[in-house]
């Protein structure tokens, strides 16, 4: 069975060092929209029987570039491929994958079931903000990790007496991995009412005074969580030696002007989405690329992934 | 079994007269876009065993109007709706009902499928582009149509000795049922070409010398099928008192500015669309409101909707 | 994988010559039908791993021909089949791909359906009627074209100053096809009514004053299009040397009767139904078997069939 | 829910008499074939909301009869039916209910996942061949039976001293459902080989001599079986006075002619097939029309049917 | 439609008190294990068209709890019921929500898999593990909640200066939404490395201290979880008595011996699964069957189930 | 494409005597009972892109056996297994194939779907109560038997003039399978009411005098069939030097003790369960392991099964 790999337009460069690394050529497909936006997809070279992986985040705008990958994904499972994959760097409404307040939509399901219905058979995913997703799905999942990519360029330049720093506890499993792999505490930003009648505070947990804070998570939207996670940590004593590690960097809006005002000695983060790192902050960028590259040969060649996958 | 309506935010003045024609309010949504561009879905009221019409016409911009109406019929089911039946005034992606050239994805299938996945378990639909979708969608599709809307007011200023012009091939049939209620020969338009060796040029079948144009079409988006329609006409003698009539005005882009330097005597469209009539053009609107309520009213009470549905 | 390819009994012929074309031995396979016209279906080789192509035209008597395919498919998939592809040179119900009138059944797309529950996994079609197939069977559908292949007998033997006539307007496209591989123009029969009071008459669109009437469409049935096309065709000045050209030839009922006593000189067509040409007309019969059995080589292969395909 | 019975053509008497017990019309409905003998369905007047009741036995020509049934199906599921059970009295490819040598279709299967697949939702069916039926269709599946009819006409004109004959193991259950009614014993044929090298013949279970034999069976087809269990029966010295009864009397071919050379007194059976009583054999015919009828009404107003089922 | 209630074997006491505070019988179902432990089921009473509700924990011994839920479910189906609601007061199999290491299985989704498979269209189910299972079971789930009950319970006897304990992560909305309830402050237990190269400790984030520990999850199994809170906050000075309230109440095994050598002033829980309330820890007991009724009843009357959730 | 063989534990002994056959190792599964009785699946190598068998007999208990089988299937799907087998040589609740008395499940049925839907693609089974299995599970089922097997060991040791005893009517067709391969005659026991008034007895077909009974099935469970089968047979004459041949010994409860009061010989059967030959009867097991793994290798190399099927 031949590879063939297809880019959607969420992050060209992306698939292109993927395709690089792989040694094999991007497939070449005619993604148009119309006048009135109606995408129109044709795929320019034979796909029958071929391995096919379309490598697409579905970042902002997330309906766009979802529907995008549904289209070509229709598109090849027409044209004859043997197999669909989707690699998706960063999965977008994964963050809706329950229903919090009563007649809501579950949204990481939907796309999961449009995907599924539009010929997807297999994904892979990094770090995804929920692991109900890998249920979601009807097929196989390959969940990915870029944390010990990142953990690997922090460790040379990690400050002295670091403390990883969960700003939620949706994060604290992430923060974990990182502390297993770089020696280092771990100390937990939360919003638990301490008293029964206060409203809520942020609170934290572990001992974080004199200690440079790396706060770690698995994305930055707006920049909101992390803000109030610094302010907390600056708060109880931490150094201003501030380190931020995510595996998605989305900045939505103005979220570099607003975080550009505070001691951030080091932004990293991973070309999961097509982020541009502009100059207002010290953004140093590692290429999920090799780790991309390196689960699909493995997935073709019908070979384990478990040393890139992390513990859940 | 109660009613309820549910608008997106396609067109909400449509939704909100097809509510008051029904004489019922309008179910209190949520539509909340968070700052990364995803959707957040809350229906503030029950929905349990009832009847729910979505009404959202996939225009452009057409991603963002699909992936709404498949995350509100995700929450209406979710919340126990006993019945979800999508309406759908303008159906996007409704031109790629076939492959044409190759390895192309067929949209209109796709979105049919998406659809059905999502928990739409039945389509009312207007003037669609094609017939076909009534087969690709697992469920009742009920096609409706406003030509006999538009042809009655056509009727009182119907210019003396016009011709109903089909600027195409597809849209003879639709030039028929014109024809039809108006009593006006037809005439087609049509790229064929008419030697072996020539390139296609656009020919005309039918008498149009010194009668008066009346081209109608399911739909215009950029308007170049109709200028293309008008020159021919126009060359052939036709009159240049034009009108035009179609049920869905998309109207892309710069398309007013383009047609306004044509006679347009009369531009007659429906409001399945969001479309805000401008200066440019000699607008007359006629609302389609009154038959989606009426089909609403028929299906919720299992009534037969022939005599709002057109031979196809 | 090796490649088995099963007969039914709708034209045994055509798929022997295609084996004979592919170098392979068609599959042993018992049709039985009991007194009580129930079938009987038993292959008597292995098919288990095997890439399975069922050649059937579901012609007339077309209940029968299609629960045939049906039944083998049934038991192609139980006896373990890696892959089952129907070879279906003429579709029945193809006509039926979309509600009319009303209450009525899309039988194009019930077949799809039956085809696909019964596990077929794949169409090969030719010359389809209806392009709406494409998107109604739930999986890959190649639709091949022999419009090359009648094109080709035309040409050394086409009348001096030829026309191809479309004899409705459904044949437009495929006119327009014949029209670039032979370099001659095009004129198109239709039924509009060319005035608001009139009845339906055919006019005609396109010069076909004396020139040598070439009448294209897929298939011929009663003949009753045909008869309508030659007579419009003669009565606005084409000469009385008509050739007609069409993919399946059912020439149901007393078709063949009718039509001798039209000026035919040539009936050219293929063998994609089991028809018999008989002594009354000038039939040129082209096979289709090196079509279908380069289709299917190329499908074994995984290998593109782009040059099979006819643009839509 | 208002109930709508619409008659397929295997047996319009039959149907009508269902009607006329229900005290209902029966559905207008177009069952049209054309010239190429493709069905055309249309019904007349609205299904939307209904109950639907579809009578049609699958007796020969099984093929048209089964797509018959599937193609009113799927016009009634576009048409807004809110259920559609299928009346089938007679079932055919019941008998192909597994794999008997190998590489074989399962007839009863696809013929249930066809009539799945094109809507129907439920089954009622009359003494069906093969139980595994209701597990094959995937749906609620209400087995009626006609023995306590048969059984009842039978009564009266019992000749003194009977005994039920099973003509083969498959119907002993069957006899024994008589038996209980009538209180007469049984007798079963059977073909086992009755020594280890011989060949098979036919042998006997129960006491038969100077017995009158009333031979029971589900249905007869071309009468082969009927014939040996007589001779078999006569053999062993019953008596002369033959008495038949089966649920379905398909009459395959010449098998009236071959029968009537047989001491057959009585000839008893129903009117679940199209079946014409000729005068060669002395027919008693039942109309399962009452039970029919019975059965829609319970079903429509979901009452329990367990007193029209039999024990299995 | 009529209501119906039907008992599994895992709780009796629950399903009739549900049944008597409905004011209805609960339905006479025969659920007879076979010598070999084969579940045969019989429903005793008709349910063609009834509102089904099957009561079922599938706590240990899950698998035949489980399997007799399917099996009743499709008894259900096969009798004609119109809706089949499974009211699961313990999801068996809760925790398994993702795969943690590799190649697990995902046990959670196989079971709601298994559910619909069997004809379960809808969840009721009481304070789940996972909100994971929401998505998982491919219809509507009602999540209903113990809290206010067992909040209520605990607000009269509740000791001064209380504290909610979350005895790690994952019980922290839960604690949450006491505190909301009682207006008591929360801590939180948790295990996570507070330096990088120890191994992992209990900590804790909240003032423990001379406070009264009310120790709230979602359930207790063996005890383990609660023995390592109970121990970690009486290390930090909680005073000794303790409040235990939790959901479902498995004590598996040697559990309440385990618990009874701690200072367990009460251990607050509900009649979710077949729990037998021992006299070794001084348990006080909340039923849940009012809880189930009405959610019952307001599905039935297709009325709003919107202040027996719980916000997730 | 590589084999795994998956030991399920129902049968380690068996499994492991399939995977020495084949020449491979077990699949290193790890299979844990939660201390609440959950199953929790790991499968310790990779499986991707393998050939996968899973053996388990889906013995008493029946549920967990089950249960097991599905949640491996579970993990071996996601784990990206290409195809996954059941190799399943007792089948559960197989005599539950269809409806008797009335609101019953069809438990054959239920197990076939839940296999299905945890990802088992295809059947392997041994020697199945029911045919109807095969048309059950919506996949393809390889139906083995054991009878040449036994039969050969039969052969050297049959006692002179023997007949073949079907201890009831389901099991004939087994009985003359026996009967040709080792040239003896067939007697049956049946339960029919030889008189009209009289209850049921076991009447016998065929003559035992004098030969020695050789009892065949395909199952013992409580032995009370045997038993009644000796207890005729042995009234009827039959010498006292009675063999019992059966494919699956389940031998629930006290099934040996009751059996070693009847004069067998030799109770001759196969370790298609777990099934420990105790002291209390001659036991003679012959390993299916041979076939079994004879089995898995022809379809794990496409090879024809049919030698290894016995016609039904």
């Amino acid at each position: 069975m031949v590879l063939s790999l297809i880019a959607g337009t969420a992050n060209p460069p992306l698939a292109a060092a993927v395709a690089q690394f792989l040694g094999v050529e991007l497939a070449s497909v005619q993604l148009q929209r119309f006048p009135d936006g109606e995408l129109h997809v044709n795929v320019a070279e034979p796909l029958r029987g071929r391995d096919v992986y379309v490598v697409q985040a579905t970042a902002p705008p997330v309906d766009q570039h979802l529907m995008e990958l549904l289209l070509v994904a229709d598109a090849c499972r027409r044209a004859g491929a043997a197999r669909i994959s989707a690699v998706i760097p960063y999965f977008g409404y994964a963050r809706q994958d329950r229903r919090v307040r009563g007649r809501e939509a579950i949204g990481a399901l939907v796309a999961c079931q449009l995907l599924r219905t539009s010929g997807v058979e297999r994904l892979v995913a990094l770090d995804l903000h929920s692991t109900a997703i890998e249920g979601f799905f009807p097929g196989p999942v390959e969940h990915l990790t870029a944390v010990p990519l990142l953990a690997e360029a922090l460790r040379s330049t990690l400050p002295a007496n670091p403390v990883l720093i969960s700003p939620d506890l949706g994060a604290v499993k992430l923060a974990t991995r990182y502390s297993r792999l770089l020696g280092a505490p771990v100390a937990v930003i939360h919003k638990v009412r301490i008293s029964g009648t206060e409203v809520e505070t942020h609170g934290i947990v572990g001992d974080v005074r004199d200690r440079a804070p790396v706060i770690v998570d698995d994305m930055v939207s707006t920049g909101g969580t992390l803000e109030a996670a610094m302010e907390t940590a600056l708060a109880r004593g931490a150094t201003r030696d501030v380190v931020v590690a995510c595996s998605h960097a989305l900045m939505v809006g103005r979220a570099s002007e607003r975080l550009c005002s505070y001691p951030i000695k080091k932004f990293l983060t991973t070309d999961s989405v097509g982020f541009t790192a502009g100059p207002l902050l010290p953004y140093e960028v590692v290429s999920v690329a090799p780790l991309l590259a390196e689960a699909v040969l493995h997935l073709h060649r019908h070979e384990s992934l478990a040393h890139l996958r992390a513990e859940q």
